[in-house]
């Protein structure tokens, strides 16, 4: 993408998408069965977000930014399920056709999702990097408009805005804990948290299986992950954008990482304690600290984003 | 129960819970794929409460209201599921064994749910009032505390509660959708709605399968169904109590009466719109709307109770 986005970017993403979705509540998690943390811990209900995880914001925010002539042939993307999500969604705001190209590891009840927004529907690919060549071409093929998922100043823009929510609701927050997939979140919400809360510890969480932000960030660079292994669809990505790197090399204090089991464990424990059907990244602040992977300090005020909604951790209930 | 709950009980209640139970939040349900109703649709997400319903709030009221002594033995309920989940959570706090009694058609999820709360769990009984009736045998067996889901003043008290954080939190509501199982929830949050905010409409929502206030609103006093026949474990209840009728007689503009399989789609409903996996009497309100039963003026404010989490309405997600 052109350049790593700015605040500024971000104040304007807020203003375009208010009034086109949701504002989701903080909740307390408190009064658990046994605790989590020695901190306070908040959860930022981004599920609850229209389609169902904070991709709607992104989405919304290129779409509002693009003239109508952009999208006559339609949109075309590629995604690990909530990004199609949100793709899907802007289309119909805006009355034209979406195509979503999804891994082969992409949820079912997302597929399903997905045509019921409208969305023509085409499995391709192990994970994510291989869906989006497919989707590349189709976009070339179609002249329909792609919306990247990360390598998007206004996508990453979209997403940074659910940290002036955070800010706004909460006042300053000592820990944000971000699930990763291909760090547009990240990359967003960390520019917003400099700005306004530059204090704050921001820890990101990839799975074991696709450390892309890890390796990448430990090397200075967007590198290309020799495989990805990881089952977790909406956490899976290859490679990152070179400017999402920029963006995090010295706003993040660390990438941690968990496995695919601490997820599913942590997706459990959010329907145990709190009645929160989270996809497998939706609970990836819980596995963070499930796994004492962060340690936080007594009284420090945590906000964990349960960035996106699923019933994929739920066979064991 | 000894008398109607007075509004006084309600205040000394949200007094008595406050730092025990959760605060939940609402959330406006706007951003619809298709609007569900011609007003402003608020939904109270009480499924985030501590066991996942709002049943936490009269169970901890209840114990916090009683001497020590009094639950030396334990305590017993039998319940469709989330007042058993709540009772087991207070039996936890207070470091006292739980007993719930369950009818047949409750949810397995639920059950698994309980145990891990610790409690001890039978089934008995095709709906409510059967369980009920081996529970209290098994109460007066071995001197244990009953816990009672509606036919109790501080149960009722604590669930009142609910009204006055929406109330808090929106102000005036022209119209509240309320599920009734037994009626405690109903009974409570009327109570504080009349004296905070009088104008505005109650409605409460009973599947057609256990018209239990429906019938006895019309009747003028708590009848006896002569089946119950609905399959939604936490709406069926075969005979309500004198003195929540007494408290709803000039309060509720009216029962709807829904279908289950109408409150499965509003099950869908909540999930495919905003990520919610609600139980299906968390769904009722929903339902209310989505079948039309319930007229809503444009503009007016309406807040539905998603009083319970569960998975039973997604086998087809």
């Amino acid at each position: 993408m052109t350049g790593a986005v700015c605040f500024e970017d971000i104040e304007r993403a807020a203003r375009r998408i208010h009034g086109h979705v949701r504002r989701t509540p903080c909740l307390r998690a408190d009064q658990l069965s046994a605790p989590l943390c020695a901190g306070d811990l908040w959860l930022k209900l981004e599920y609850l977000q229209v389609t169902g995880s904070f991709k709607a914001r992104g989405s919304t925010n290129k779409l509002l930014s693009l003239p109508a002539e952009a999208l006559a042939r339609g949109v075309v993307t590629a995604s690990g399920g909530n990004h199609g999500l949100a793709v899907a969604r802007a289309a119909r705001l805006a009355g034209v056709p979406a195509t979503v190209f999804l891994p082969e590891n992409a949820a079912p009840s997302k597929i399903a999702k997905l045509r019921r927004w409208g969305a023509e529907v085409h499995v391709a690919g192990a994970f994510w990097d291989e869906a989006h060549v497919v989707a590349l071409q189709e976009a070339e093929r179609s002249g329909a408009c792609y919306f990247h998922p990360f390598a998007d100043r206004e996508i990453v823009a979209g997403q940074g805005t659910v940290a002036l929510e955070i800010i706004e609701d909460l006042g300053t927050v000592d820990v944000y804990l971000i699930a990763v997939g291909g760090g547009g979140l990240i990359a967003g919400m960390a520019t917003a948290i400099r700005r306004k809360n530059p204090a704050a510890r921001i820890i990101g969480i990839e799975p074991k299986g696709s450390p892309t932000l890890h390796d990448s960030l430990l090397a200075g660079r967007a590198v290309r992950l020799p495989a990805v292994t990881t089952r977790v669809a909406t956490m899976a990505c290859g490679q990152t954008d070179e400017a999402i790197v920029e963006s995090l090399r010295d706003a993040v204090e660390r990438i941690v990482l968990v496995e695919d089991e601490d997820l599913e464990a942590a997706a459990r424990w959010l329907w145990f304690e709190l009645g929160i059907a989270a996809d497998l990244s939706g609970a990836a602040s819980i596995a963070a600290l499930m796994t004492g992977a962060v340690t936080i300090e007594p009284g420090a005020r945590v906000c964990g984003i349960v960035c996106g909604a699923g019933l994929e951790g739920h066979a064991t209930p």
